[in-house]
């Protein structure tokens, strides 16, 4: 059989370094993948058997995305690519220009070439808005960051390219994923505590810590992309997470399990953040199934074994 | 008592205009408006005794609005300006371009100048996509436009400025507007209709004409926003509809009960029409209690007779 080749958006992010590896160990004669990123280099230095080919650039740069998408052969698009993050999401101007802008065209240029498959990483976290109960796919929608507006505009802009062009998208609002590859300084709360702990760095916490996320291992998170994708799920939006939701305070208290003398502090919090992150996961497990998540504990050993050897 | 003043965008378009003509006729007293629209002049060569200025120019000239802003005492904006229309919405960076980035910048300047209340129209017909119900403003959202999609993101960003920034909106989801001062060649049937029974030309009818949509006189609209400003309703997103469903097909019989000749032709469907619009009216009529709508019929004969002066 023919490999397919995905043309992966941000394939150097902590996500799309995590779909790499996972395709590595996995599904190496099923895939092959063109990186397409900011970075020319991997900033682990790591190699991955599966990359056929990496392009460098600024997501905005229509030329270069052109080229790529004409010029080479395409299967499917994961498009992992957001510019901000929730709380630094103030410049609308730039978080519509760098990121919607660039994705209409990723649109219309998947539509010239007969490419029909895409999966978008929209957030679990950022979209809903303040909610106290678990968060259907269907509820109505409040974002409170600009980011969270802009992902929930790409959807719609995807289901309006679905309606028109017949582009299939299969939407994920991921929860908070934590794992290896991660070096992001400004998002992904178990990952940078886990840093801070190592390094015997004091970590700032937003609020009072009693903030409460469904966490989820990014293994599992690949581990359930490319299952729906063998099921051929499409045109859908689906949440993924773990459905364990525990608080900020609580992941703290497990890390000190094995790094006792990490330590806090609590500054004011940020406009932008969510306090409950709470996802309804029926549909999910409609398609995936009785899945065995891996537990938030396990997973932060691991992590935390992972960052020792980066030593 | 001081009168407020108005901030208008889109002043000399069919809804801004029917509000100018409102407030000559019921609110003097009590409201001074600044126009900003593309036109210099209003297209009728009417004048109205509440303008206290008119400014012209492309609602994408950000020198232009931050000028009107920062030099006059406005305590109300009232956005009714879209460039596109949903069967024109086709050139996606356009709509974004000169409609929602402009209007992010709209809400700065509101903001950098202490204005805090807005009136933002939105659209009934486009923002929820296709369904078979009532629709309600928490209701699920799938714009089958570009159109629809945009000015639900700009419903999203209101709630944002809000939130961040204190800025109060009425967000009002209107649905399909007829009546006096209307222009337009692509956006109104109704209007759009009597114009050709007027003018003895056959009307094209996009589909096969059983599309129903709620239709609401635009002086019931004029009297609904004001009714609601003076409750001080705010914060909110509104269906304003008069709740009188009727095929396109039933607006051609009603018309030629007085323009007998009237002739129609049928052509393909567009695909970014809505084949059905139902708004529920609950939070509405909460708000402004049992209201007396003018009847379509009504609405047609006092359209057309005004039409026939304008010859």
């Amino acid at each position: 059989m023919e490999k397919k080749t995905i043309l992966l958006l941000g394939g150097f992010g902590f996500i799309g370094t995590n779909v790499l590896n996972y395709i590595d160990m996995h599904l190496q004669d099923q895939y092959e993948v063109i990186v397409f990123d900011f970075f020319q280099k991997h900033p682990f230095n790591h190699s991955f058997k599966c990359i056929k080919q990496v392009v460098s650039g600024e997501f905005g740069n229509a030329v270069i995305l052109e080229e790529i998408i004409s010029k080479n052969k395409i299967d499917l698009v994961f498009h992992f690519i957001h510019t901000t993050v929730p709380v630094t999401s103030l410049d609308i101007r730039f978080d519509i220009e760098s990121n919607l802008l660039p994705t209409i065209h990723l649109l219309d240029l998947m539509h010239r070439n007969g490419i029909s498959n895409i999966v978008y990483l929209s957030s679990g976290g950022a979209v809903y808005g303040r909610s106290n109960d678990f968060c259907k796919e269907t509820d109505h929608t409040m974002p409170i960051s600009s980011y969270g507006i802009i992902k929930l505009t790409i959807e719609k802009y995807l289901n309006l390219y679905r309606h028109q062009y017949g582009i299939n998208s299969l939407i994920l609002r991921l929860s908070n994923p934590f794992g290896r590859f991660h070096y992001n300084t400004k998002q992904g709360f178990i990952n940078i505590a886990l840093k801070a702990a190592l390094n015997r760095q004091i970590l700032q916490i937003w609020g009072d810590g009693t903030q409460k996320k469904d966490f989820i291992w990014i293994d599992d998170f690949s581990d359930i992309l490319f299952k729906l994708l063998e099921k051929n799920v499409s045109n859908e939006v689906l949440n993924v997470g773990s459905g364990e939701i525990i608080s900020l305070n609580q992941v703290i208290e497990k890390i000190k399990d094995f790094a006792p003398d990490f330590q806090t502090q609590y500054i004011a919090s940020k406009v932008n953040d969510v306090s409950l992150v709470q996802l309804n996961l029926k549909n999910l497990l409609h398609h995936i199934g009785d899945y065995k998540f891996t537990s938030i504990s396990d997973g932060l050993k691991s992590s935390y074994e992972w960052l020792q050897t980066q030593h």
